[in-house]
């Protein structure tokens, strides 16, 4: 079989390390074109140490040319950042190519709430087109995608735990309120005072408390459209002492008769094609160690008997699952290609 | 003036090991017996090496032997684990020594609270006697109190931030939902393997999900004492990668009226004479690494306008205001000296 | 191709964990069973939460039966603790299963070396068949062998890097000064005081300096034979907080017209068959963050032309290259593979 | 009596905030300044989050200016960076003041060196004055200094265990191989891509191997004056994923007769009247852990009877012996207060 050649945008940082080490593996893929504006002409080894040596990758990060990257690649992805992920989308979107974007720039449907959460509109036209690439809900939609608009990680961790509770009814849509935690890689690669390493290591804090985070927006306009009601939630991210993945503990109300066990076996259900995602056995917690540097989606569903809350807890990798490796699922998908090929490995333990 | 003597019991955990290293510190107190069960005999640094070559301790690790302590000291900490801590405990009280125990046998006033929790009673006029140790809040009776029961780490930072808005009817008694984060030293010294190296490292999970732990009751039963209201919570701890620290985000809701600048005067105002709780501006957040190895307690209140949530955050350390430093505060009360006496250093940040 | 039937004993550690994580994305294998006696019978979700889900893996741990593992597998890797390796191995032998046995029980091919460091002597006659896993260097015999002794995790980081330079006569054969630090997974899954997690977080450590450690007669044989003269080094292990990588500093006496240049040509032909072994440039230091994960060996040299030492470094992940890859690395010798099937993946990073 | 007015400059960074923490602490000081070039004006506690609350310190970070600071203090710390120290140092030698140098600025008495190694030389003749601040060798020229220079941090854990050694003849002056590592505290608070958390959490690396470290030429300076030879020693520095800590294994060559017993009596004799330094028993490892946020300074001698080395080990904490906590022992000598006020606490271990 032809190989699908791919090429990725901004893939000097995390999300585009992870998604170079991913595709990489990849059976189908063949990568043509590594782009990375600030880093144009470096030897691909010296930006990410980690990649060194692999037989599997152009030896140089190139600059971003459209009419280029459309001839090289049939499918790009983009990890630049939001505002300007979305001109560079547009671009290789009228060239005819498949654009996965992992920015923040297409996920929001709503060009309103896009402008007061992130500013200026990059495309109005693409972000009518991008599909939101959560497979596990919108899989058949994805399939006929040309631009898919990558979730956030903590909209990932945050969705996929409660849509199916919220499409079947069986708990209320307000209130939720959700306390992410995620580790560092997930603030991104530049370098800052609040992700120095002496200012994180044995230190907890929350950041953006009290509806301030761009991720707010994104999971209520899904859970809003899932639930066919409008959903408002409390969300408090934390920042912890670790490299990779996100634990969202989520506090709910079941609705009369919503039993432990009902709520399991709708997601089950709602996920019986998903092959990412476990659902746990109830008052079971999940570790992002355990799914750490993989694509999966672990889930986990307790009603505390004494004040009638329903803890759901999820964890994901934030930078595969909430990012390159949910990337490659929409491809697979796009492409007709088995939703799991080249992410179904296991984690490296401890 | 004379120096205070004191012993400590169980001190070769890692209670007992701050306890010492705070004891050492107090310009009133001379530490007169440091007790160790499976240890006694041993030299006291071999147990304990980050004490080794202070001059200001006994040399070795002795035997329990309630008349010799009663003898040696005027007052006993205990830092026996639960079940084993009442019973010594109640003996040197009834030698007339006054004993601070930092287990959690005294800690429910309602016995048979008590027994659903903790098992079987050790002492029931102790329990009569004993004051709950939280001088934030009950200094008066600590100054009176025989025996103290120290809080839990977890009930420290949970009930400080919210029982002023209870007491002043600020914020609604349900829900109160609190998601707690602690280092791993609050599981003790003993190793297991929820605790083994690379077991903690780079992962994050919660753990007695749902009603399961042991500090729900005592928060319950402060917080429903303070508000005079049966209050029922929703409580999860989280094991997070990290020596020492706990940050409790707590969800409750304001009353009709409650502003976020009245919630932080009431605090304020409350906390007016406690030297170690301090209330920053709304919208921050604290750190544990911050407050690392001191008794001091950051408070913040965050109202989310959209969920309308109020999110209250606190940072403790679990060693120092969440066991050994809130009970030599204790004592400082009960002994007239400054309440902060011995605890008022900082942080060796980071 | 027909599938070759593995199976492996001691999963249940850290080392068979790594092991099964690989196995089920090699191309070629199959895994029959999953052996581990203190857990037999458990599901193996539920013994290593991180294999959870995969379809490539027995359901549940069995017990050790040599004859039906005989029966089941056509090749056995035994991760079980030295002492309990050796006659497993040679019952698995004497059936004629080929058996890659990674512990330490016929690593050194002098019985009385055995004997001084180890103890009793499991199998003369194995240990006079069982050749030294470490394919760099012994390629050739591996291909024939029926019993591997897979190097211990030190060996393969201290042996690696100056073999070839010894080989060549481009270093002195005494002194050899090996510094070396590992990340806490090295000293396996079993919980105890020095693996606590609060006793290893923040804190550095060496332990058993100065010729104490079981790997020094190891690495010294090895060497002796390469350079057909006897070395005695003195080897530092400290321990480091982190989960993975070893890092070797290496210090030893360049010979007379022997530079930098010389040096690293002789050690990129030595190995330059060897697909997992890459020499950056002089002064560049390897990262274990870089490897973590992976089957790689990075190796740099640096004359300090001041004092005239060449300081060597080497970085592996300890539980893939010094355990569970290098055995699959070995497998594929012997059963005429792509020696780097199964393994040519990149590091989650970071 | 009268207390000691202190300023701090460059007071915002690592270096500065621990200093201020354990003068606050300091029965004899009053701290009159805080300056901080790039902060001026700021709240204090909002440069340094960790000193919030505490009343012993001045509300606002000021500015430099010589004239205000010397008519303030009697005695100035300075924290700048080297280069921009100097200067400083020199305006407050020059109005009388006695100034204690944490900078790099004076530690190498010999200007060509300094200037091969630093550049510019800051003031010819303050270097004449200034006498190097390691009290356990120098303390009697430290009563009489008016400027000390600081030694660096891993000088201090270098020199100190292997300078009686060399003073008695024990050991050899060639080769001395030092194998040092460190937290990333020690890198400073500027965030940099090298100090991001998710590129040093478990990763592990050397740095500025074979000779390429400013701390060389200063512990070869100081060694060759106490042993009356030329010194030219091997070190490598490392980054070790935590935040504070000084680790240093040395390597060195016993002379014939050096006995371990010989080497352990000769150090302590050498530092009988150190209150910060102990000696382990052959064979201990001091853990970094242990001393954590102490100035204390633990030492072990092991004999490698295989190879004949001395392997010692050192163990500080970078940020208090190795900076702040030495700056105010030198202080204690000049000003005739007991060499350990203000610094005989313990570390809140774990």
């Amino acid at each position: 079989m032809e190989k699908l050649r791919v090429a990725v945008l901004g893939a000097t940082g995390y999300t585009g390390a992870e998604l170079l080490r991913l595709l990489v593996g990849h059976p189908h893929v063949e990568i043509t074109e590594v782009v990375g504006h600030s880093k144009k002409g470096a030897l691909l080894e010296d930006v990410l140490p980690a990649l060194r040596g692999h037989r599997g990758l152009p030896k140089h990060v190139s600059e971003f040319d459209p009419d280029r990257i459309a001839q090289k690649a049939d499918c790009v992805f983009s990890c630049l950042p939001h505002g300007a992920s979305g001109s560079c989308v547009a671009e290789l979107y009228r060239r005819g190519r498949v654009v996965l974007d992992l920015s923040g720039d297409f996920r929001l449907k709503d060009p309103l709430l896009h402008s007061k959460w992130y500013g200026h509109d990059p495309d109005p036209e693409v972000r009518q087109v991008a599909v939101y690439g959560l497979p596990e809900l919108f899989r058949e939609k994805i399939r006929m995608a040309r631009v898919v608009a990558l979730p956030g990680c903590y909209p990932t961790a945050s969705i996929l735990p409660i849509a199916p509770l919220l499409e079947d009814g069986l708990i209320e849509a307000n209130p939720i309120i959700i306390d992410a935690k995620s580790g560092v890689s997930g603030a991104g690669r530049e370098p800052n005072a609040r992700t120095h390493y002496p200012e994180v290591s044995e230190g907890l804090r929350a950041y953006k408390v009290a509806g301030e985070h761009r991720h707010i927006p994104e999971i209520e306009a899904i859970l809003s459209q899932v639930t066919r009601t409008p959903v408002q939630l409390c969300f408090t991210p934390h920042l912890v002492p670790m490299n990779r993945g996100i634990l969202a503990s989520i506090y709910v109300r079941p609705k009369e008769g919503a039993t432990v066990e009902k709520i399991c076996q709708c997601v089950k259900r709602r996920y019986a094609e998903s092959p990412f995602v476990e659902v746990l056995t109830p008052g079971a917690c999940p570790d992002t160690l355990w799914i750490r540097g993989t694509n999966r989606v672990l889930l986990s569903y307790t009603i505390d008997e004494r004040s009638g809350w329903l803890v759901c807890q999820s964890a994901i990798d934030n930078l595969v699952k909430g990012a390159g490796g949910q990337a490659i699922q929409c491809m697979n998908c796009i492409y007709g290609y088995g939703e799991g090929e080249g992410l179904e490995f296991l984690s490296a333990w401890p």
